[in-house]
């Protein structure tokens, strides 16, 4: 099943904050709308959001009825940067809107804009249901039969355009009749653990035990996980992994008890541009901590953190299972070395 | 404010359960309705639920009828294997029940059993808050002024008689004009940091920020935390510590981040005849884990792990702050020095 795709002017995307209950089609027919649906977190998962975004670029063109070229590639420009603006953690959309940017950097009409942008975004869906199967590929090696692979938030084909980065490995593992099961983090604020991941390993029948965040550390005293397998949002040069809110507790818990950790992404997701220290965290609204499923869970007006993601250190991180191979450590050697592979 | 009292034959206790949203007082009538209560996580925190098991043994004996004070001790003896049984991790519950049993040893008229327990069990509950107030002025000691202390679950006045211990030493701190400030985890599954700490901070004034369970590594990574100070079910001998489910992982993290982790408890939670293997480590319902105040917030028929306490080894503890003087490692040493003291 594709999470997004294209038809007819219009951008078909699930709704993955209706999900397990409703399984919703957004119809995205603007950026504007893209926009909303990325900030409300109905359109998630990095790579998913740098298709998205994509697709907004292209909406953002084939919505404009002028016939100036430079009128268009300055609002295509501004639409951009709202874009960007919405989830300032993530890699992965910064990096395609960059990449649709370069598309249309010679193109001197606005129907070629308009095309190359459209062609641009599918390339890149395209690319991403590639790339996940790569990523799977590789990852299978570090599985074996009887593993059970603690996992957080969601990293599945609900993220993704299919497949998924760390559960695509786990799906794929499955298919191919690895004897696995998966403990899933529940994944607070948001449950994306509880709601999408548990929804994705139910249709697979891939078997898995829920647990709250707070657990993770009795499952791992316990022996009872073999493998930690994340995902990632933005991973730099350093190795350094900006990832859900909770991974680094995972990584910090895995290491403690010499459980190996690894991050799953395409190389879309790195940056070899920004210092560990000058990753924007994304601070999101209190409600999302003080209520769950429209209740509130706490005293009124209570104070709250609410950073959207944490940052992983290099030395707690095992491996990373790229589409090209899995990086191993010193991290500020290979990845440069396996990028340019 | 005291959680917990009796008056003309009915033990009030407030329901932990409906706080913050409604402050109910629960009117137990029999040592039924008490296992119930403590079952029901209504009555809850280790050394609440020891006063009201005491309370629950002199409401047994009250109801008696008859005049064989044989008859009524087999009756006590058999309410008290029930009651035993109801949080099986906890160690003050089994405490309170072995005294107010001692207490009637000696005991052979069917009056002076009912007045003996009721008297033990008055005075259990009077401790409790004394016991506390030393715990607190103990552990001023660790706390300087502007510390940002983090504390998980709830170890307050609603999970003792009055004050608390963990809690407890935070309130009489700031009581007594420490600049001190609070992070405090909302503790899934049942969330008794959001619910109960937080509406105890609340009151009291303490300035405090309310976080997911996962956003602990996040807090400490960023050198958001000074200390981290919790509550106990039962500590053993050798100094593990068995608590609410989720102190490990707040353990583990504190030790990778040099942050210094005390334990705050009084000696009716130690267990000097168990091995940590053998804790029995409660499993509750699924439910606890599937839904949200009443909301199911993951797929139908999802496996769920819930155990509701977790192990933390001595090695992670820093301290164990009790009512004679803060414990220091070697605990197996130093335990048993301080207990005799």
């Amino acid at each position: 099943m594709r999470s997004i795709f294209f038809r007819r002017g219009v951008l078909y995307a699930i709704d993955s904050s209706r999900l397990p209950y409703r399984e919703v089609w957004l119809r995205l027919r603007n950026a504007r709308q893209v926009a909303s649906a990325i900030r409300e977190t109905r359109v998630r998962g990095a790579p998913l959001i740098g298709v998205a975004a994509a697709y907004g670029l292209a909406l953002d063109a084939l919505g404009y009825k002028g016939e100036s070229v430079e009128k268009l590639k300055r609002r295509i420009l501004k639409t951009s940067e709202l874009l960007r603006s919405v989830r300032p953690t993530g890699r992965n959309l910064s990096w395609a809107i960059d990449r649709c940017l370069k598309a249309i950097e010679g193109e001197n009409t606005v129907e070629r804009v308009k095309k190359r942008l459209l062609e641009e975004a599918e390339k890149i869906a395209e690319e991403d249901v590639e790339t996940n199967l790569k990523i799977a590929r590789n990852g299978l090696k570090i599985l074996r039969d009887g593993d059970t692979i603690l996992t957080h938030c969601n990293t599945g084909g609900l993220g993704t355009v299919e497949y998924g980065t760390a559960l695509g490995i786990i799906r794929i593992a499955w298919e191919e009749g690895k004897k696995i099961s998966v403990i899933a983090t529940e994944t607070r604020p948001l449950l994306q653990g509880a709601r999408l991941t548990a929804w994705e390993l139910k249709k697979y029948e891939i078997p898995f035990k829920l647990i709250c965040d707070s657990m993770a550390g009795y499952v791992m005293s316990r022996g009872l996980v073999d493998k930690v397998l994340v995902g990632a949002d933005r991973i730099l040069a350093t190795g350094h992994v900006a990832n859900k809110i909770g991974t680094l507790t995972l990584a910090v818990l895995a290491k403690h008890y010499n459980i190996p950790f690894y991050v799953a992404a395409p190389f879309s997701t790195f940056d070899f541009n920004t210092r560990p220290e000058d990753i924007p965290i994304e601070e999101r609204s209190p409600e999302e901590v003080t209520h769950v499923a429209g209740k509130l869970i706490t005293v009124k007006g209570a104070n709250v953190m609410n950073p959207a993601f944490d940052i992983t250190p290099p030395e707690l991180v095992s491996g990373i299972i790229t589409e090209k191979a899995i990086i191993q450590p010193p991290y500020d050697e290979n990845i440069l070395k396996v990028y340019q592979m």
